[in-house]
């Protein structure tokens, strides 16, 4: 890193940032699950969306603007199938709202070998990666999608945004196998619209093929990008429309009103998709060799890492770097930037704990 | 079409090819399944893999090498999960198995909403999308994945090929929603390696990103071609991954192994998994405007293909497309070349009852 990071405690930015949320009127339940992911992101490097990113958000969108009700529960609907819910979270929390559908899943999987949790009126729960790396920490295949809160991608031959960013998220339980859990964590926008502000901020050139203009044109101009376009053509568009059809048998209305004015009756709120997978429930129990599951995968990995791709990157393997990075400077890495934005969330919340003059320097 | 097509009762083209399969010592039952599938694959206008290619790849890989064991009984792996199940097949033909895995998982789907089968000890099942979509013509939500034959596929920023093509195949019940079943369904490659060889024999170029030479560089020139490259980048390798980490879980083994000469003690058998959930499993009840969930899906479907959108394509219509075709052709459409081939495989069987002078033309 050629930035200058700080060090903060984790035991520190989780009190800060639960006080904020409390602040905002969210639980002391809620609080501590916002602070829990906040933390477990800036563990993992993921620095789009940490705190300041999350509050923010709930600034602009969520409890700021009633797109997140803090204290709201969650009504688990009644259906007739065993492996099977489907929550209205009521604009919960979406990171509280996560949490609990992951672990719901876990259940099921225990019993049924597969669950699944759909959520229905949901609010940005930021990192569906995060849900699914824990989950896969503690040996399950779990997987998530959502629709994104904005339509700005355009389907594939296309000219107007009627798709969000709309992610995908899988984490599977390798940590025994080959250290760490591999992770498949994307939007299906070949970048996310902040890549093209910061681009523009800076000057830069976009990707071919990332964004169009306003007349549906490909352009490699920040200036003139308008909208964003799927990854891989057709596929990576499939892949956007999965979300849609999905939460549109969830619940979820029409994606070009989602986050915005609506006509009475209408419904503007995003759906999660939550399913958990038992590795035991996958298993043939002959492996090749003798070998047991895990040493199996190990194997796998090892032929595809192998025979000259001793370099490839495996995904996962980056949240698992920060991870050892965090652990080794003792704490989480936030710029100097960052912690003035933490200066100014603890002056919001009255949170006098918070002493960035003590905050040790990362080298 | 610009190439004059005959056309084929449906009956006529599944008796010569369960004939033919009946000819290589299947049993009754996996000559109608083959049958049936071949059917649907051209009825769709699937030409790659309708059943001239699959009784090809049963002669060079299946039960003309061993790959693919006649008369296979498949085994259930006993295991404590309700909703999930695992199966060694014996390298039974991949159509009856996947047909038998996709009807066990609706029966899951029916009790738990949601139900998986894995398969290990698998041979090539031919088209993941065509029993997708045929579960999803049933009112259900459908999804393969299977490890393909061969590793083919360089993983992103490698050099050697370790990872098969590895399609994914999702279908969904939007039939009453919009008229037919929205069906995803790829290869992770960019290209299939058949298209690699069309472009050699006719002269042209191969897309940029979609293959590399023997040294791992991109070429687009098919001579020089040797290996094929995952679709968008880091995020088509990663679906490609997917496949062989499930497939690792279930009991495959190394991918560079597969279909291939094998040590002893090892396998080199492909994986399928097969997941089906119910519609209803998903409805949160509450949908906008006072729609059902089939409405919703439609307004959902219409605001992504509206806004100036209107002529943007939904993956799957190619597929209604075509079966619109067949059903006013009144049967199966086939190039002359193809004709040909039948009458190669009618002589094989011994089938007297094929007879190509009697096809009439498609006009």
């Amino acid at each position: 890193m050629s930035e200058q990071f700080h060090i903060v405690p984790e035991a520190e930015h989780e009190a800060l940032v639960a006080a904020v949320y409390r602040k905002r009127e969210f639980t002391d339940e809620e609080a501590r699950d916002a602070a829990r992911f906040c933390s477990f992101a800036s563990t993992h490097g993921v620095r789009t969306h940490n705190a300041i990113k999350a509050l923010h958000l709930d600034e602009l969108f969520g409890s700021g603007a009633g797109g997140c009700v803090p204290g709201a529960g969650i009504e688990v609907v009644e259906n007739r199938f065993a492996a099977s819910e489907v929550w209205n979270c009521n604009r919960k929390l979406g990171q509280s709202v996560a949490y609990a559908a992951i672990e719901r899943c876990i259940e099921l999987a225990d019993q049924y070998g597969i669950g699944q949790v759909s959520v229905d009126n949901a609010f940005h729960y930021l990192w569906g990666g995060g849900y699914v790396l824990d989950a896969a920490k503690r040996g399950y295949i779990a997987y998530t999608n959502c629709t994104a809160s904005l339509a700005e991608v355009v389907p594939f031959m296309g000219k107007h945004p009627t798709l969000g960013t709309n992610p995908h998220s899988w984490s599977f339980p390798t940590a025994e196998a080959i250290g760490f859990p591999i992770v498949i964590d994307w939007a299906t926008s070949v970048v996310a619209m902040g890549r093209v502000q910061q681009l523009k901020r800076e000057g830069g050139e976009l990707p071919a093929n990332a964004a169009v203009d306003a007349e549906g044109k490909f352009t490699t101009d920040p200036e003139r990008a308008a909208y964003l376009v799927p990854f891989g053509a057709h596929k990576g568009y499939g892949m956007a429309l999965i979300n849609e059809i999905i939460a549109a048998f969830i619940g979820g209305s029409l994606p070009t009103l989602r986050s915005r004015e609506i006509p009475e009756g209408e419904k503007y709120t995003s759906s999660f998709y939550f399913q958990v997978i038992h590795p035991d429930a996958l298993s043939g129990g002959c492996f090749a060799c003798g070998r047991n599951q895990t040493e199996n995968l190990k194997a796998v990995i090892e032929d595809i890492k192998g025979h000259g791709n001793e370099t490839i990157f495996l995904p996962g393997q980056d949240f698992a770097q920060a991870a050892q990075q965090t652990a080794s400077a003792g704490g989480l890495l936030f710029s100097k930037a960052e912690i003035a934005e933490f200066n100014h969330l603890a002056a919001e919340a009255g949170h006098p704990e918070w002493n960035p003059a003590k905050l040790p320097l990362f080298s």
